[in-house]
């Protein structure tokens, strides 16, 4: 079974296993477990930030940042297809009181003319404290921020007296996309969350970075969500390993999603949406003709291929670190051939 | 002084002082507060519901109904300029810890093919709970929301399982504008809000209504939050008057509206938003070239006329129980000479 | 009937109504109701703090308070049987998502000795912020800290780094019991709230007060929780009044309650708890064999005298306004008679 | 060094770690992680309920527990001592706007006489809805809860409609201690948590155990709070493992740990309390004589023997899987002789 329902469903490699297994560990509530402070040192160097903190969850790390800037009453403002807004369960307001101010993008991506002003400060409306970008965009497409975008988002928030958040779960994408290191795309930001278990392929574990001071207030949140762990090291060493051996596979998966994308756009009754695939994700919708996403990814897995139906007509393909060049191709072989029933 | 800015701005009439000075009292935490009681009764037959209860204010009648149909965790859907998403404070996240969806209306309104479905059971996304009309819409310029709509919206999201709720902070100038009474409008959701203290006149006062074991529940809400008041006969006294004294004066207001909506018409520089005037509200928007819209309403100020800059170049007017046919006439007249300068 | 049941229960007098009446009236909610103006300058004169804010309740004030010092996940430490503990519907908790850490206090009082450190500033521990004081002491049986005491609480928990809180919706009752000005106590805090519709016999009201910074915040929060009413001065009329005029009456109040208590403490079977009463609150033990507190109670109204059953076997009784001494003779004679059955 | 500061320190053995890497692993968050799903099964069936949960940690489980059975306003019942009061961040409060009741135990124990009855339905009442206890106790001195108080409490719990919650972070110690299988304690509750990082040595890791359809909302709620994670398995092959392996450890543990207990004893000076030490746990006080427990615990270390200072002269230590008996008599052999100073 060739499995592109996501970035996450990886397994760790007997070489990441080995990692794990030698893996020198001790209570991290304590702060003693040298692997984790290990790969959270690395994490801020890599990054370009003071300090950074290992979390179970991508979700977890943004529902600290969401805490670490706003108060109950506060208003962030996101993109209206952000992972924040649709896949963390309503957490901003559920955990942490905050609005959720969503604006509309194109493919998940906006300008600084987008960026709407600050509510007025009466005391009628929700305090605006936050701008949120994900860069890659998940629901966008996998597309990527292009930097100049992010350097003016960035300089009228900052304008406004508005903190920002990079949601960075696949900015290692964008970061091998458009070819900018990771911490020229962070300086912009003041939290910045990113994730192991996704491209990377470690098998649990995020980070959130940051200056001292939030990072220090983030260790307590994290208790408070539940989400400090002990020999978590164990963890850690998979994430360091990714980190180390990693990074230069997603090229790989990228123009392997090409390989996909071209299989859909191919496909009469299938068409990208957006049309441009930049990294490893493929977003799809499938004509009415087709039957529904679930009965396109029904035809596809009884040939092999697991997609993503992820709406009524909307499906999802992604590359990853499991799948090989030879993988996709007969993936694409597939979606050419059986994905119009 | 032309008072323009708001229908909140009325003072109570002398006879509305003799009815509060007369009413009977009592302390209404125990439930023997004898006008309050006769209030509610009053507005749940007037609105064809089971029951009502009586709170200080618009804004906790509707927070009310957010935690009656909501818990943490779970969304509701409004128009993006509605009163709960612009000048409620923030409060269905800060207070309930539910996310408001908006979606985009046309001055204000929607239809059932607006309506989006509500978000898959998935463990990933806040569960949709409710649907939220506001009527007539204050940002959207005083709009009634179509009756037909109305009943549409209401069927589909009954449809999805979803609950309903009115913001009729301002229903009975839907009332009438559109001649349909307001029972009629109230039988489509589950609860509604009402205001005594905009077009209707009465210093303080709102209701929430619906079936008795919503309101028994609200009934605990309003303590906690505050809002239980003892002798409150005082202002329920009030707003029996004006239940009987002043909804026929809503009709003056619309037409004195249409007065002023008129004279923005006419003057070069300003520009209705949206362009009907169905009730008592009048949205402008000023070009920049007549200066701000602080600069606008500073003009007519100093000619005797308030009205309220409510953006950068956003205006806004408003008739009511406290100026005249003539005020009105007074006030287009300013207009038309004064704001362009 | 002679309704000993609440402090509460009173009715506006003649000459309270007549000035609610002529009350000069603007719309709050854009600061323009002088009545209410000057309201919150006589209170915060009075208390001697910068500033002070209307709000619909005693709750209310306190909720804010609250949400003033403590953010989600700090502590406030209070007496078990404040009234914040018992009757507030866990607002702490449910509104601002602040722990209370109730002491064992006697008579609902303590001391600095009382008074425990703060947690730890360690991770796994709520963060100790707020010191909650109730004075009189409702549940403690109308008791008045004494001001030694509260002195020597106040240097401790400054000395700690804690903000103080008073609930004072009967510190006017403790005032004249201790013949202590309310300023006198109020410098101990940095926040007070105060009720008018207490002993002071207004209809509806309460204040917060405390420096200017942290009443413009609860003017927001005020907003937020749904308390910000328009042409509030009619309400606020009454409490000037009160404060003009029924400060005084106080004193005939506790006199009248150690009549009270005097046929308490006689009647077998009956048990003063508190032994002392200071003011104008009796609360009291009935002995299983006379029956529940609520048989207790039945019979005391068949006799015309309304008593508050408040636990299996708990009673309060409550001189007020609109209790005169002869109805107080008449109450005792009834409670001496008929109490036992 | 020997480390008795917490049972939380221990490390993955060899063989635990051979188990990890031989993991079979796939995408919790689907549900298609077979090692999990193993674990959770035989969690289970071990205490006894229809479904169980894994969480990244102890405090998870809890939260989503609090969760699960209350909603903002209510209020649980929980001995004052306990995990989920001192050492969870005031999560009840600051996640679903719960308030802890503290009742005042033993030893951390108390009895169906202790429990109070729920508060009244009143509308000023906080609403109570669960009752919550901790077994072993920690901050009680690893104490054992008797099963017949369990029982009775839990029928005491029933009778008032109340739910029951059992914090099992250490059930397992007093499973060993009592003779009493988990499936004997957990029938009293509605939801269990247990620990694997404590005494079983797993790395990291807890469940949450109940009827299938509170788990499955448990999951929506892990969601929420991020501890969702991916191939978790490699979490949970440690997890079964100290299941299958290091249950019959325990035992041996509270041997030692009454070996330490002796040394205190006897140790002028330092005091245990409670007097009883029935499991791991071993609390004891330092007279001011000795210095403060930072003193004593630094006089300890620099003889090779951590312990934990948990108060100004409060100090904690803990027999778990990582001292062998060799260590405890050492251990003792320190404090008898070099705590005194």
């Amino acid at each position: 079974m060739i499995d592109l329902r996501s970035d996450t469903v990886t397994k760790p490699t007997a070489a990441m296993r080995a990692a794990m297994t030698a893996a020198e560990v001790g209570d991290d509530v304590f702060g003693e477990d040298p692997t984790v402070r290990r790969l959270e040192e690395r994490v801020a160097e890599h990054l370009g930030t003071e300090a950074a903190l290992f979390v179970p969850s991508g979700t977890m790390a943004n529902q600290i940042a969401v805490r670490l800037h706003c108060r109950p009453g506060d208003e962030l403002i996101c993109e209206e297809t952000s992972h924040v807004v649709l896949w963390e369960g309503g957490g901003p307001a559920a955990l942490s009181g905050v609005t959720c101010r969503p604006i509309r993008g194109t493919s998940g991506l906006f300008t600084a003319l987008d960026l709407p002003a600050p509510r007025p400060t009466d005391i009628h409306a929700p305090q605006t404290r936050l701008v949120w970008l994900e860069n890659t965009h998940n629901r966008g497409g996998g597309r990527v921020h292009p930097l100049a975008d992010v350097c003016e988002i960035a300089a009228t928030a900052r304008g406004y007296g508005l903190a920002l958040h990079l949601d960075g779960a696949r900015l290692w994408n964008a970061v091998v996309a458009a070819g900018v290191p990771a911490a020229e795309w962070c300086r912009h930001f003041d939290t910045v969350s990113v994730c192991f278990s996704k491209g990377l392929g470690a098998p649990v574990g995020s980070a959130i970075a940051g200056p001292q001071t939030l990072i220090t207030l983030a260790r307590r949140y994290r208790k408070l969500f539940g989400g400090a762990m002990r020999q978590a090291g164990v963890l850690a060493a998979a994430c360091l390993h990714a980190l180390d051996h990693h990074l230069s596979g997603l090229t790989g998966d990228h123009v392997n999603a090409r390989l996909i994308a071209a299989a859909v756009a191919d496909t009469p009754g299938l068409r990208l949406v957006p049309e441009t695939v930049e990294t490893n994700l493929i977003w799809f919708e499938a004509d009415a003709a087709l039957g529904s996403a679930q009965a396109v990814a029904d035809r596809l897995r009884t040939r092999g291929v697991l997609v993503a139906p992820l709406g009524e007509q909307t499906l999802r393909a992604c590359t990853h670190l499991d799948v090989t060049r030879a993988d996709c191709e007969q993936a694409a072989d597939v979606i050419r051939r059986h994905a119009g029933g």
